[in-house]
């Protein structure tokens, strides 16, 4: 079923863009786990818009609300489901939408889908909104992985052609996390020239694109399966479920696909611990599916926002017929800052299925 | 559970490289649907090595035996299974493998996960050879899909640094495909220079990464659905599933986060037949997670082939300490040539179940 | 996932007895579909406690509030959540059961599984409150049914060893339901021998069991699917989670064990109609799992609530010694009446996937 | 999927009566466990037919090959695929049949969902044949558990109206099972009329039903979950995969809809190892769809076998007309010895996935 992911803790998300609530139901997470709250709300609020200058100026409080599964704020071994109430909510805002698709958004999709019966208030379920829910239910994993020594952190990679200084994919551990940042980067220098690419987008009434790199230190080796049920599989799954997201690439990725054997495959050694570690991680902690003892490195790549200030062609769908959209300027001229969390909690949803 | 891939059709896969057989399981195949045995030997023998100066020598028939679900070769709605027999296999040549982990290979995640109880013998589950049985099911997909105007083609794109010319986004169709092709690739003078990459790598007994890129032509729009039901999730957890993926992006894919939302989005407009297309294909026929009617087009990167003739370093697993490797020589100098198939019968379970 | 059921349209229970909520997501429900909420609430009323002398007193408004996947109330291809508010719930009261579990209550089963970390409070999630989740969904895969021409009824079939007029098999359809009744029985003269029998139970501060039977009328034959795809497992499987199912036959179930095939086998004749069906029903309108095109015809036994005010013997689970327990009186001496209306929802659920 | 069962050990079924093979394919069967391949095949020779008067004198090898997921007979974490050959499968047998379905047969339901591509062969897939395939599964997964010392034994309940003495549903251990006799019974003299009744039934050219009843013994308490997850409803949804299976309860099952709470509740006591256990166990070992620590104790109702000597009306299906049917008398006259085996198959697999 397309809003459930998980076959160990299975969640399911509920909920459009304006919709009263929306929310996550959380299958199969173990009893007699607490849940830090202060630690879960200030992981959402990290996903929160509103808050700076680059981010959509709607206010969206992402208040937590848990309404089962748990006693006293300890998981009792029912589904936890919790919400988020939508509020200000303003649908007339989309009305102008409803003949004419938005390019490069889900408009028109969701048009081809289900026609008539679509939700067209705020993108219905094709929101971006419908991240918060992965974000819940990725917050509450990160917590239980933590507890096991497995920590997941993301950083903005790239925005247009400005590139962060990647993660050290060998030496990488929770020290080099920058979640805590306003602005995720490793490099904050050049978090700046990306503040600049990203005001001289708005300032455009255009948008820009960029990527995302995670890493998942301290997984042991050997978490995974095979095929269908391998690390690269299962988070891909799990981090295109993220609107805008139209690439994914592990260790090395697509540079691999430019080198040779030997320079690409990664020599193995005893660590000093006495663990057998590889020299370079190429494979980005992930060999036949499995882990690998590595961190497990990824990138994604999130096109630029689709809702543009621009004049851009359309189509009219009552009418069939060409014609022109304007956007009312209000929108996200850079995801890529929110999108960091997002992509931690599907990385989060994934461990937390692979090692329970 | 990871030998197992779709919620419509479902197959599921088992087998190991020297397993007495190999096959796949397809259960939910509609019934009354008569298999061209003949069309899927020749999908299967383009995946099968041994038949030029570029892949490993070892000989593998492919034959597909079909041991239930068709009575007089039409589906009969009981599962359908298929079946290859390993023949020929040397596990003795594995042997020198079990103690030492190749750099780059799922051996050592093998060791990791299964200890000493995993099949050494070909990289057991863990082998190339069993996207075999994955064509067996793809291939018979296609057809299925073909019945319906749904057109899956893939080619070569890259060999290390040598790039096909891609697919015409907007215009792709069946005609365009290349898969009859003895080295599948666009651009013959190009496939000529990426055989010389091929060539140089096997000459240093090395091996060379590449790019298979691939379209589905005829997909209706409205197919799909949102979150982790979208066709980026989908094909991204059944391309994955074949060895040596490294990465996957989709319509501009990794070159859209680096563009403007203006440079990106795809206008739509009413086309002659008055169908709704995009004027651009950057989104890769895909909008919300559901095609949008235009081609779905998307690229694989895959790593070199980490079974290379160079001395490696390594590490001894009963002794746990470092050493050296060097791989008797027989292996494939690039596995993209024959992963053009696999990626389209990745696709083609994909579609398959999208359009069910 | 244990909360879970279906695969095509997939709903997934959530709450406790006391949680601040609970509820039910309902994913893959086709868009478009307008739901009656008078009539669900009527569905509804029929499992609430409270309305008569027979079931416990607590007042449960079972008030069911949408909180997404409806747009002007109808469904917009986004998973459906409709919770009840739970209020008035009295955790206090349960206090005394924390130490010392009912004899044939749930309440050991969740000690053992989850220990100190259980929901003690009114049953937790293993309380018969949560059929309200499930009929919610089911009330609106009834209306969903309606449509298509597949009308579900069950009636109270034994109260003890007094036993109501069982269905005509062969020629019940929708105008033989009882589900309007105060009391859901065909023949009303032994519906009050039945509640004699449980206004004698309730004197003696005792319970008393009882069996449901259940009719699914105006089936196509051909729907369902073999082995464990069939309707008896998809149908045992969804009526086994109301709680107090202890047993489930089809037709002329532990009967036809009894019987020669000459006398259980079901001849078929063709109906005036012109279509086939058969002369009797012991089949109860599965033949291999799948639907016969006739009525479906199942009942189901429900033990006597356990919670009883008689003294019994029981244990201490925290001195591990033997002991008595007396609960307070206010149970329900008889669930089958209430019974009945989750049997219908549970039908209904699978019907509804089968029927997708 | 209809033909697969189980989340953690996941078996899929493949195969028709008169296919080449018929199989099993075990995904997620744990790595290192060796497989008695003796035991097992003892175990399959309990379900073959044609080694007694009773049952039906086709000669079925049900010989077991292992073509994957074993390395010199031990478990290497790849899927362990087994197949039966079919030989001497006379499908000329069959061919009056395709046009006239047997009273109480899949046969017509086969021909409402898949018309003329059905396999009409000997049932197709809708043969008892297909529990083979089940037992393979079954067999291995009762070796598995033995080795957490967890035992499975049923017995023939009742033929037609004679019953065997029940299982003592408190202190049942494997030593009480009777599986290697050759007709297993728990009173033999009860044995010797329920062989008189079937001598009879066969005398009359004619079947006769009867009822199995199940054991569970050394399970921990606490194993299983709520709701849909809970182990009636797991054991109900594999049971009724059995062929010709129409009835189940658990413990006191129907007989606990006639008792009042204060007679069918289960006393819980200190058990002189310190255990808590219960007094009586009508409750049938699971308490909240949790396992109790009790034995699980679970009857199902077969029906008598549809195809009989005698003379039957039917329908032809090509025109559409009444008809009368008269079966070559080459049949069993009562399945249930055969059917015990496959109910501990039945239930040793959700056993299996329940433990994991």
């Amino acid at each position: 079923m397309s809003f459930s992911f998980g076959d160990k803790i299975r969640i399911t998300i509920f909920g459009q863009s304006h919709s009263e609530q929306m929310g996550v139901v959380i299958d199969g997470f173990p009893a007699g786990f607490e849940i830090d709250e202060k630690k879960l709300a200030d992981f959402m609020a990290r996903r929160a818009p509103g808050n700076d200058e680059f981010s959509t100026p709607r206010k969206e409080g992402d208040k937590v609300r848990f309404v089962s599964g748990l006693v006293n704020g300890t998981s009792c071994g029912a589904p936890i489901c919790a919400v988020i109430e939508n509020t200000n909510t303003l649908s007339k805002d989309y009305e102008n939408l409803r003949d004419i698709p938005r390019p490069g958004h889900a408009d028109f999709a969701a048009w081809a889908k289900f026609g008539t019966n679509r939700d067209v208030a705020g993108g219905g379920q094709f929101s971006g909104r419908l991240t918060a829910a992965m974000c819940i239910a990725g917050g509450i994993c990160i917590q239980l992985l933590e507890k096991k020594g497995v920590y997941i952190g993301a950083h903005i990679a790239s925005v247009g052609n400005i590139k962060d200084t990647p993660f050290d994919s060998v030496n990488v551990t929770k020290d080099d996390f920058v979640g805590h940042k306003d602005f995720p980067v490793i490099d904050d220098e050049c978090g700046e020239l990306m503040k600049e690419e990203i005001r001289s987008a708005k300032k455009e009434i255009d948008s820009i694109g960029g990527t995302v790199e995670c890493a998942i230190c301290g997984l042991p080796a050997g978490c995974g399966d095979t095929l269908f049920g391998g690390w690269e599989s299962a988070i891909s799954s799990a981090v295109f479920a993220i609107p805008a997201v139209k690439g994914i690439e592990f260790g090395a990725g697509f540079e691999s696909a430019r080198l040779c054997g030997s320079e690409n495959n990664d020599e193995f050694t005893i660590a000093p611990d006495g663990v057998i570690r590889t020299v370079t991680n190429n494979h980005g902690g992930i060999l036949g599916g499995i882990s690998s003892g590595m961190p497990i490195i990824f990138r994604a790549a999130f096109k630029p926002t689709p809702s543009i200030g621009k004049e851009q062609g359309s189509v009219s769908l009552s009418q069939n017929e060409n014609t022109t959209l304007t956007i009312n300027g209000r929108h996200d001229p850079c995801i890529v800052k929110r999108a960091v969390v997002c992509v931690e909690a599907a990385a989060a949803l994934v461990a937390a299925n692979m090692m329970l």
